[in-house]
């Protein structure tokens, strides 16, 4: 190929089109003719030594002059190309990684080296969503084998940074979502760094759900910090609670889950790959998972959730991770908030102290941290929750959560969204039922987690009797538009809470 | 929601994104931030009645004013939008078909309802990528049952348009690919036609071949005929030999095999489902279909082979079709040119009794062709093949073929590619093994289909003595760009012809 041939001047158009690289070139542009290209094909797009894969948009008009190329903001960055810079363009040769992918659709069992070779090339930008959704259904639901989920697991590990504590223990704690609220973590973190353990945390944000502890925190305080910072929070304060992507830890479950929200699927061997290649790169070696198991939660039996505590187990020992898998209540949402700010709230009437604080939080939490506390070797068993709850109620979690958020960049408060709704009950007696997936989906139909302030705050658990009339839940919105639009869905629906 | 505030005024930026709707909004838009819509959000477009659904593009520069809305060259064409009309835009109702998707992708069966939900929402073009990606995945390979199948057929009937010819046997053949070259229809049709049966062929463009029966016609003649224009021709001419697509016959299939073509993949299921509903689609009756085996073909053993055969039987009977399907050799290309215009001449030389034409086409258009005329009363089993001979030998075959391609739209002859580039033997001896994916490969890296007269000729079948030097196939291309890059791959690859 001629390479004088295949030059072309970069315009920017600021067209963002998320984690999919586009190039936009005109379709008379001499590169197109003669080189064959047509829309949609994936084409390879050089700036001196970097490179990326990118889907052709083909212009039939004058935003472009003939001999300028745009690409989409996100291929602008990966590039770092500027203004009326000249790149250069190729056809893409085969990736031999996409046969893999195609074996796997047709039910083949991938093996450590092919799933490497996916992972890599993922991570470099170069899979269409196309691709991506195709991998992910071929993986999703009990599509993986253990070994594949190893690989998996392994691959992501590989092909992202990892930080290194020195020796001893590093602690850390997941839950495997589907259960509105429980925003236990911040607490967590708060309590077992007041004890004096290492636990840097790392969160993501929503993938199906109405937050994120990383979207939740990012209403207190920054959690997009670079790994250097993150180095100096947790020297100084023994912990932090920050945003798993931007310290770049697993790129390629990064990418992956931005595929799986469109699809609003989860699937076990991703599930488990990303959440255990994430504690590896984090540098933990002692890990709490916390299994919500409830008929609307993403659990629904025990024995799935002991499958999926089984699974965890086996891949923990092949990576040398040491787990303690707990299977809790998922029947209903723990704490009132329903979305980022609401669950700042409660994160905080815990931590002061507040007697209106939800109890069911306060509870978890304490849980979780005595668990947590166990896992080292000075606290004996049964004790751990006794001794969180003394850190807790003496304010030096408190204290330390404030001091994280000031290492972490600040500390804000939460605010409230601009409109409230109530919803309230249209007869009397006893609440006996509630699906947590409805309200999920009220919570994030009126905007959370993108508008932070947006969600349910739930106000009636299970076993609360109830006056006809009285206020069940508010929906909080920023905008009436959303408003509208979750009642609309609000009013299709039928036993989002069932009263009895 | 307030309809008034969700109004902008369309301006056309021409860009080209295939049959994935797109919509181009500023980021400081009112709608936007009114709406909470950020990047890839799918969103609802509203023309007066019509309405679409599009993937959302945020702009940040000035090539969209204020207040001003753009939609891809897909999108304009299907909501029928002309510049400066006002359109409006909503959030997207939650689609139920897509639940029944994810059902799909955790290994359910899903119900005849639930598939007509999915492929109707489909050719409404409501699928993103992502999500026509997921579907195909989670039907590829064994992914579908046997009821499953019959309701994807039967949903991709209800879908298209359906012409009825009135009563009588309306005949039709398919052979399921992977065998390049093999372009027996054309020749098939004017045999069939000529002795009298009614024959409307339809046919698809390739999906992950060099060339589709539709791409080959081309080259001679007009195939993207109106419904109207159908009938005419085959009222007059008592056959056709047009594009699929363009009858509007099973959009559905139309709009999944341009995501199979990105995978390169197919699923069993989505072949029976495609190549039947187009045949019920088009108002045969009486379908011979022909499955090629071999080492590279699609189908690799005579035991998959009976399988398709079985489940194709199955699907046949329960949508009313009378089925013959016969397994023949494929273990090599049939014919000498691989890519449209070198099969359109290799059809000529057969209809024109050329005394160069290849034989290996000839005789499998006659057997074809004969065993179509035994599912006619008139034909005795046995008779066929040797009525089929006469019909070709006697010219009366090639006057039909010229008769239609006047009908359709006029004729014209083949033309040669710019480049061409011979491959010589390495070695002396016989020609033992053809690996059909690899040339077939070659002759698309070289620009087939999209380029008419590139691919390969391929000249010197299993069997043939070559000497060192002498030339195996020739590449034809029509720019230095794809010739080389054609020549990087062959250069890659070892054993696409054995010599021993």
């Amino acid at each position: 190929m001629n390479g004088q041939i295949n030059k072309l001047i970069f315009k920017n158009l600021g067209i963002h089109t998320q984690n999919e690289h586009h190039v936009y070139m005109r379709e008379d542009c001499h590169v197109c003719i003669s080189e064959g290209f047509e829309a949609l094909t994936r084409i390879r797009i050089f700036n001196g030594e970097k490179s990326i894969v990118a889907n052709l948009n083909v212009i039939r008009s004058e935003i472009l002059q003939p001999g300028e190329i745009s690409l989409s903001i996100s291929a602008v960055t990966a590039l770092e190309v500027k203004e009326g810079t000249t790149i250069s363009v190729s056809h893409l040769h085969p990736m031999s990684s996409l046969s893999h992918v195609r074996s796997k659709i047709y039910g083949n069992t991938l093996s450590s080296k092919e799933m490497k070779e996916i992972i890599t090339d993922i991570v470099h930008g170069d899979y269409s969503n196309v691709f991506l959704s195709a991998f992910i259904t071929a993986c999703a639901g009990k599509g993986m084998e253990i070994n594949e989920i190893i690989s998996l697991t392994e691959a992501m590990i590989a092909t992202g940074q990892r930080i290194r504590w020195g020796s001893g223990i590093i602690v850390d704690k997941h839950c495997i979502g589907g259960l509105p609220g429980n925003r236990t973590t911040p607490i967590v973190v708060s309590i077992v760094t007041a004890f004096g353990l290492i636990m840097p945390k790392t969160s993501s944000r929503a993938i199906t759900s109405p937050a994120g502890t990383a979207d939740t925190m990012e209403v207190m305080t920054k959690v997009n910090l670079s790994m250097e910072e993150i180095i100096k929070v947790v020297g100084k304060e023994g912990g932090c609670i920050v945003w798993g992507e931007i310290a770049k830890l697993s790129p390629a479950d990064d990418i992956l889950i931005k595929v799986e929200k469109a699809l609003d699927i989860d699937s076990e061997g991703q599930l488990i790959a990303s959440v255990l290649s994430k504690k590896v790169a984090a540098g933990s070696n002692h890990v709490i998972i916390d299994i919500p198991v409830g008929e609307t939660a993403k659990l629904r039996s025990t024995d799935a959730a002991n499958e999926l505590k089984i699974a965890m187990e086996k891949v923990g020992d092949a990576i040398g991770l040491k787990l303690k898998v707990i299977i809790t209540d998922g029947s209903q949402p723990v704490g009132r908030g329903i979305g980022p700010a609401l669950e700042a709230r409660d994160i905080l009437a815990v931590l002061r102290n507040e007697s209106h604080a939800p109890q069911d939080l306060k509870e978890r939490a304490l849980l979780l941290a005595g668990e947590i506390l166990e896992l080292s070797d000075s606290v004996q068993t049964g004790d751990g929750i006794n001794m969180s709850r003394d850190l807790l109620e003496s304010g030096k979690a408190y204290r330390k959560f404030m001091a994280i958020c000031k290492a972490q960049g600040g500390f804000s408060e939460p605010e409230l969204a601009r409109y409230q709704h109530e919803i309230k009950a249209e007869r009397a007696g006893s609440v006996t039922k509630v699906d947590n997936r409805k309200l999920a989906k009220i919570a994030k139909l009126a905007g959370a987690p993108e508008n932070k302030t947006s969600g349910i705050d739930f106000l009636t658990p299970i076993g609360t009797m109830v006056e006809k009339g009285q206020t069940l839940y508010v929906i909080h919105a920023e905008s009436e538009g959303e408003l509208n639009y979750t009642l609309e869905y609000y009013n299709s629906q039928k036993n989002i809470l069932t009263i009895q």
